[in-house]
């Protein structure tokens, strides 16, 4: 069973980079893509900044229904995420393909994905730099964790299908969130 | 001795989502930064979108001179990253208050940091969304690495002072970059 998780959390989660699912759903038909390009912009609501290149079919779905969800897998995912990464849902379903559990989100036709610890559901709200540099501003109008997945390790890309998995934590006092 | 590396490798470097030190030069006065607020836009030449608070001292240098420099921090240097990031260049000089060490860059006034294993030089190109976020369009004009720092771990913030440090590298077959 998912948990919300404050808003004001959000950024706990996708400050450190880690690679992302995005889901779009467009004319009945469910999507999802792999990004590493995206950054926080702003606490609270939460405000993110993302790519998502007009070369990727998810792109046209974000683009007219203004909506998305960003799931955050665990390492354990990384198979699949790289699936995901190779594939285009041009040529059919990812989430059956590749074993990823679509779920209704209660805010956006987007669904979340099951199998993530995290799961943001976004609303586009600035598409001034998607026609020079496809950068979408996101708002996330409803975020949710899923308890059972205790301190989960993300996965940063390095490219070339090199990924590296979070490693020990270190708690250094910081002024600042 | 520092080494130039081909602008076509950055991404490989911010796409993981490292913390980072964002250096600026104005009116004679060189100062330093920690920012985990970024993303990759564009793989070559290398585009980066950050973002840099009106409240930061640095904001006004990058505003007017339309220069800086991203720094990457191995993780043995956590505890400066934080010094930096908790004090503010209006009060003092945080190279030397904090052990860093400013060189002299190839394209920008904005100085290197010679502790860190990688130095971007960029230029302010796009300023479109500053006004409502903050949000800064770099382009990467040169970049160095230090051979010296072999696989360099880099630090990650999950906020309120914690940081998570690169852990067990995967090699996955990617068909992407």
């Amino acid at each position: 069973m998912l948990k919300h998780l404050p808003l004001s959390d959000v950024y706990t989660l996708l400050e450190p980079g880690p690679v992302v699912l995005l889901t779009t759903a467009h004319k009945g038909h469910a999507n999802v893509m792999a990004m590493s390009w995206h950054m926080m912009m702003e606490f609270e609501p939460p405000r993110i900044g993302c790519l998502v290149s007009g070369a990727n079919f998810s792109f046209t779905a974000l683009r007219k229904t203004g909506e998305c969800v960003i799931a955050i897998p665990a390492a354990r995912l990384a198979a699949q995420v790289v699936q995901v990464g190779n594939a285009s849902g041009r040529d059919f379903d990812k989430f059956a393909a590749f074993g990823l559990t679509p779920l209704p989100a209660k805010r956006v036709a987007a669904p979340l994905v099951a199998e993530c610890f995290a799961n943001l559901e976004c609303r586009v709200v600035d598409t001034r730099l998607v026609p020079k540099y496809n950068l979408f501003v996101l708002e996330v109008v409803q975020a949710w964790i899923d308890p059972a997945q205790k301190q989960p390790k993300t996965l940063h890309h390095q490219g070339h299908g090199t990924f590296v998995v979070d490693g020990e934590t270190l708690c250094l006092k910081s002024g600042k969130p």
